[in-house]
């Protein structure tokens, strides 16, 4: 891992026995892009979260190196990778350098993955008009003209349910909305919230997908990102205004989205790699906890590397990370074989929802796995890791923002989880 | 999973979704052969356990089936299963039925495995009368005419130390020495201490592993195994005195063996599918606790499964098994992969060291989690589960065997592993 | 502690420091009495557990010490004790001998601690037929004729809803129905089963207590206790077919009995001595670690107590016996402060609660710390720990009856605690 | 607690019924001092930690209304306050306005306890020159003229082994070294630094406690202080060059300082309400929750306090502040009862070093539990907690602070406990 490497000359063999590889060749290309980038996401990452300011220079790396065009289908020039794993695999990289880097291009990639899925069945169905809008798309991601963002959390409700509207008008739509936590919308010129409509027989609603140009009269991206963690991620609110969306731009309309496990792919698609970002965080929290114990000593002369109680603490991050990996390892053979076997249709809302099942399971595992190594790691390296000065105080921060990430909160994973388990409809009474 | 079949005709559904599948055709057939076992195991360990009686059934359909013969290579008439992963995986499975029966299968298999790595070496190297021995030993497996056992626990010491001692005598060694915890006694007939015997040069002790057939004068096999759990496991004390065993019988003689991470394949190969055992009672308890759900009600009529916090419990028993899963799953592969790239020669130390942090992580973590899956399923069922008519009892007792297991215990392992993480001797003083 | 002396020298010295002393001259009394009485507790315990006996020889020596009228006024004879704090302290105290006595003795115990709050309430309402009883009943406490059983729980229902029917008759009622977990009943001669009773608008039922002799016609008694733990407290089956109980043997018939809070005494004064059974138990638990880990040594010489893992668990068993005394003591003194307040009348139905709730609380750690400690023992104590012979077997079967002891169970405990603490109404629907 | 009045009415009662209270008089106005001043202390927290800026108008706030003399004698005007339960309580009201507040006022308060310790023993041995000196101090607080700071910290060194050096001089000592955490050090004006100074015997190093005035030349308070919490309590750097001392201004000295459990009252007297301090930092956390869960509601109108998986979370911090009040109360009654037993003279080296057990048990769990209940708190409030508008996220990062206050780190902590509780010499090896 360059962005530690000036601190321990080590760490490569050291990460080197259980860290997760990819396994397809697509895969590989990606993971290793993400390792080259890796230290200009960690040398910014300090002064990025200082000044609560985008990273804009490793997202712009992540541009130049192709990264961002990798699950970009091959013909039309991207990296080809369709594996899950190999997604969580990379973004688990990135993560390793800065957290915020790690989900802000995991919003772009994980939406292209869910547009080459869209596109793939839109195909099978052969839906012209918008083929030719998505495979546009995919051109200009690969031309390194685009950058996707997909703003879907409000205030006030959950993802199953936007309140942002689109009212139709002629040739389109008219939408008008506020979105919340709009990871990578400072560099981002193509957006797609979610956004309901009224249903045709004027009963409740549809959801759906919406393409909002950057330059669209009426969109803001507001400048108000002010977290605890994650602060160079620009998860900005963005308003809608009577922004004009042409028919053509509205995708993938369905009833009760997200209710009752109508899972979008991406649900499925974008939260194993996001989930994947707090193993990253806590490989490079482990890892400042090793070297810290390897250098320093007591008043008399003890290593804290030959203290047994450090050895134990050390012992037990190897076990949670072994976790970690072990569970981000199964979720992405679970969810590649499972993309495997619904390529091109809509999968049956009981597989589905088994899927995301497991997904929660990893979800929940990494988040909270990730948060004890991250604690634990400031204990191995004793006093100095309280001072804003180290960059443990970072990692304490940015790990929170895991539990926090729809869906589910911790209070639903538990229940919707319990539901599946038991065969019962998993739709959470909010 | 026959054995729980009577109770809920959806098991079989359920438990698919997650569950561990073997990875190679011989370990499907393995697996296959170990399913159709689970039913014999559990009809008779109710009883079993009850007497503290030997699972002379279950053992036995497991000779006649081929089971006992899977790990011996095809051209011994064997099964040829040579993954790791997929003796986990079969372990586990007949866990689900009785882990008496499941512990007391794995001495036995697991020991073959060894004696077919050993071999492999043997030849590497034209060891010829060795050679010979285990060659005739794997066809009288494959006959049905041998059951292994492999005593390496006494009291008073570890593993790598044994006290058990192997005196140099004309043509051969007398040994002598008292053995606790040798599974599958009662049935075996091929008994396998390791010993020690003096240093040619005097100084200390090498430690090697003898063959002594059930007749030999001066073993005595105790009948003296009356343990909380594992009951069916026959356990039992070994007393050898001077017990004759020709040259050709003693293998693996080594320099202080075990210590310093000087691993035996024994310790490698027999660990993780002995702590898979647990994976097994875990799969069987959360299955007892959702069955129990879906059919008890409340005294006003509500049935336990329509209760949030029962789907609570039940969602963070599903959460346990995934991980338990995920780090049966990963170890397999790792020991899958480390076996194939050190097939015919002794592994480096230190690759055998991270190879059996591994298996440290994933014994703590599974025993653990089987533990809270065990304990939390008795909480699902209510006060039913605390009377001995109640399977969750045995399972209760059962579990807690898994932290005893050498090595490691639970305060070893965090160290050792921590040790080895740390680049340090993984030596435990004691 | 009796029990333990002639394993270790240093046992009371050793417990001094923190444990829990009674506050009160007639609780140092009873305390004093109790820690007499734990060398005959623990003489017979192992015994008893393992022939599923009930403690005939325990409950009669507390029966001659007077521990069993501890309770009962002075101005009765008896020993005046009215803490409910230095009860807890008591009966913790002789569950270091045989938890299973501690439970049978408490059944009895909190069962006339209730019968004193009841009296006290009847001379403030001048009730004249039931005082007699009650006051008679008190003197054959004290004159060592009578024991009592207090048996509420029914299969498919909770404490606060008995099926168990009174059915009115001329001069009283007819009492049907099937009790279980009725602990102590193998010696008790007075029953006091939980009953409903048709209201007189015929709308629904109200509850009661009735008072049973043993002698009455149609009531049996079943020798049918067969659990995993706690195997000599003679918990059976009590079964009742139109036992006829005269009118003024009926007490405390009440609206909805404990539902929405409306707490009778007896859940507020039997629970937390209840509960304090397990923090003796986890006391005994941990003694035998220290004097094991003092002991035991290693194959190569080192003391079990030297290796610094042993004192990190000695350490944390020490934390979490800190808090179950300090739970434990807490509790005692808020329920001294409420019982003060509350002498002569029915407490207020949100300050019932609200002590409710802390008692569950309490009744959670120190639950849950207990089976803590008793695993930690055990990994501590080593394989021998598995042994039948070793006392922590029976310790660890019988502490995990705590968390099904009523109210409630885990996973209503949480709810109950939550919903008072939000200021809902705290009925849990079941 | 007035500083969350404006957020909820409801506070005061809702904390009310298992909240910690004062047992002495004396105590009861020093807590309603403190309650006084939790106003002042929450509204100046926000900005003062955003700008990482003293709590100069808190402090100055308790400097006037008498409670920083609290703990002086009644003789010299002060607030007579001995019982170290009591200061446990304020520490804990301070808290819940603002946890640097907390541990400033700390600093400063546990100061003038041990000093009165110090006075007395002088006394008792008629040591007239420092008497004096110390007398006039008490005097000084009672003035508002004097606030007091111990530095201890140093790095690369623990609390027992001070490298600040002790240069003996002509009529007195010049004092240099450099200290870290000096917290109030902005506001004091009388440093205590701990010390060493060569043995007489030239073998080796004593230890005291040097009193250094803040205009000493030499003495130099940095502006340094930024952490990633606590960031008002003023924990700067203090460089001390050449600092001369005069010999009666040099206190305590003493062999082997907090070495092998010789205690001094410093450490047994301060540390504990330190620990307190999490306490009210996790009341007003669960505060927090509470209150939002009763006022948020979901998007199809559901009350979060109206759904269960919420109420389970509320019971489960419920119970883990259940559980810190009886740890924090239980320490603070041991304290009170050793300080009385020990008032005039150094208390035996067991019993110092038993109370020191005691007191680490509390301060794992308070810090550990107050750590937990801080996370779950956020879990409940959703997404708006993780914005730095939101209180919790200061919460959040203070509370980390806990565990790094010596003595002792959590991973000495266990250590020690289990040294003391296996009768060994508790001296951990550095």
């Amino acid at each position: 891992v360059t962005s530690i490497a000036s601190q321990t000359d080590t760490t490569a063999a050291r990460l080197t026995p259980g860290e997760l590889v990819a396994v397809t060749e697509a895969g590989r290309r990606l993971v290793a892009c993400a390792e080259a980038s890796v230290a200009i996401c960690a040398e910014t990452a300090t002064a990025n979260d200082q000044d609560g300011r985008f990273a804009f220079e490793s997202i712009r790396a992540l541009q130049e190196s192709g990264f961002l065009a990798g699950p970009v289908p091959e013909a039309f020039g991207g990296g080809g990778v369709e594996s899950v794993h190999d997604l969580m695999v990379a973004v688990s990289r990135l993560a390793r350098g800065d957290a915020s880097t790690a989900i802000a291009a995991n919003m772009h990639l994980a939406g292209i993955a869910v547009i080459v899925v869209l596109l793939r069945r839109l195909r099978a169905e052969d839906d012209g008009s918008s083929i030719a809008v998505l495979e546009h798309l995919l051109e200009e991601v690969v031309a390194g003209r685009a950058v996707l963002c997909f703003p879907t959390s409000e205030p006030g409700t959950d993802l199953a349910s936007p309140f942002t509207e689109a009212e139709p008008v002629d040739g389109g739509y008219l939408v008008s909305g506020h979105k919340i936590f709009g990871t990578i919308s400072p560099i981002a010129n193509l957006f797609f919230p979610t956004v309901r409509l009224p249903r045709p027989d004027g009963e409740g609603y549809l959801t759906a997908t919406a393409l909002i140009t950057r330059d669209t009269p009426g969109l803001t991206i507001a400048d108000d990102w002010d977290a605890l963690g994650m602060r160079a991620s620009g998860s900005n609110s963005i308003v809608m205004e009577d922004c004009f969306v042409p028919e053509r731009h509205l995708f993938a309309v369905r009833d009760n989205y997200g209710r009752s496990g109508r899972w979008a792919p991406g649900a499925l698609l974008a939260n194993p790699p996001l989930a994947a970002t707090y193993l990253g965080v806590a490989e490079v929290a482990h890892e400042l906890a090793v070297e810290s114990a390897g250098r320093r000593k007591g008043p008399h002369g003890k290593r804290m590397a030959d203290r047994i109680p450090i050895q134990e603490l050390v012992g037990t991050s190897e076990i949670d990370l072994a976790v970690c990996r072990a569970m981000v390892g199964r979720m992405g053979m679970l969810a590649d074989d499972f993309m495997a076997r619904h390529a091109t249709s809509e999968p049956p809302q009981d597989e589905a929802n088994a899927l995301m099942k497991e997904s929660q399971c990893m979800k929940y595992v990494v988040n909270h796995k990730a948060g004890e190594i991250v604690d634990r790691s400031m204990t191995i390296c004793g006093g100095s890791a309280y001072m804003n000065t180290h960059p443990l105080t970072r990692l304490y921060r940015d790990v929170r923002a895991g539990p926090f990430m729809q869906p589910f909160s911790p209070y639903e994973a538990f229940e919707f989880i319990g539901k599946v388990a038991l065969g019962l409809d998993p739709t959470i009474e909010r």
